[in-house]
């Protein structure tokens, strides 16, 4: 059995996420598998290296899936490249080890989240970014990211009602950069909860224009409550970047 | 009578090109004056710096319009931006001195042209460029921008079959820039003659993917035969980026 290994660029605008649901269409799992059903004559299943959100894109999902298929690597690539919609794109394909499992296996993830700080709307970002018209200011903003960065159980900062599983997690480092009125947050940790980089974005917000107090992160690491922080952003402006083995 | 200069910023992917044709609410002309006329109450009628094509983008259109209405300036832009479709946006609004033509006083304009040069397509980029798979050779395509450069009679260079107005013109420079892959065109002139943007990047094209040899473009200069130059290539990877007056 060989294993495939895919790299996956797309632009989630008309999809529901990343993960398939029953038998509908309108995942980006599911037009892949149904393609590469086509490609290969077998039932296949790919694993994701994790869902992503109804409306969030990619640069670099992974995916794996198994196939007794003889096609070159190349071969596969083209096809897949020339049957989906043009909205996904198999941006690299190699073959890996029987044992690789794309979910398993992933140990750090890398997000963007684009936000528009102009008054002016922006014609080509409006579908990748958030316009938010209120100043932001980018020392507090920097103090705010810093006080995320490192091991803490974000509990507070998820939509999970509970959870049996452990909720603490690890982010490397949140960085802000802007450009022209285009602020650029980069987020770096080994896995992320439910919604959790974008109630971190939204709490970022209100931090950064004034609503909220900088110390308001340690009051939800502490008291873990949904509702201390931010609103949940759009997922339209958030990017799964990258995904590290 | 106020005179008002806009620069317009749009997305062209939706419209018939820039210059209202009778009724039609598909051009962006259309949509624009439809909108300041609700606003002002009076009968408007703006003059853009030129027509761009259907499907072609602006990053810097100007336009403008008389008006009796006592708005301020920042009042108009906010009511317009907020009634025009998101894919058209009025970056920038001034008042300027009745004498000021859009079309008239247009003194250079520089347009954009995007070359998507993978095998691979690009999800993100799929609408703003063309995806030209055949390998191109920047030394060849530099040689053949540095002669197109000066004042030629560009009628080869256009889809007009004959022409009364003159159709020389003046192309300042040319240039190409390559980032991973995406081949970015600058084209900075007086004036450019219906579709000489178009036509002038699909023989770049053939020349640079050595189709056509370099001195093609003599020829055409020479002979000025439409049909010796490239392809007319897509408008969709085609910019307007500003007018200079």
């Amino acid at each position: 059995m060989r294993n495939i290994k895919l790299t996956v660029e797309y632009d989630g605008r008309r999809y529901s996420g990343w993960q398939r649901l029953g038998d509908s269409d309108k995942t980006i799992q599911g037009k892949i598998e149904t393609t590469i059903e086509k490609m290969t004559e077998e039932k296949v299943e790919i694993i994701g290296s994790g869902r992503t959100d109804a409306g969030a894109h990619s640069r670099g999902q992974v995916a794996n899936f198994k196939t007794e298929s003889t096609m070159s690597l190349l071969e596969m690539q083209d096809y897949l490249n020339y049957y989906l919609p043009k909205d996904i794109v198999i941006k690299e394909i190699e073959e890996v080890p029987e044992r690789f499992h794309a979910r398993y296996n992933a140990k750090e993830k890398q997000y963007s989240y684009y936000v528009w700080n102009h008054r002016v709307p922006s014609v080509f970002d409006h579908h990748h970014s958030y316009h938010y018209v209120e100043k932001l200011d980018l020392d507090r903003l920097n103090e705010a990211c810093e006080k995320l960065v490192g091991t803490h159980d974000f509990l507070g900062f998820s939509s999970l009602k509970k959870s049996k599983k452990s909720t603490t997690r690890t982010i490397d480092s949140i960085t802000v950069e802007e450009e022209n009125g285009m602020l650029h947050f980069t987020f770096v940790g080994n896995g992320f909860l439910y919604n959790m980089v974008r109630i971190i974005m939204g709490t970022l917000l209100e931090i950064g224009d004034g609503t909220l107090e900088v110390s308001v992160i340690d009051d939800i690491f502490e008291q873990k409550v949904r509702r201390d922080a931010g609103k949940t952003v759009p997922a339209q402006a958030l990017f799964l970047d990258s995904v590290t083995y």
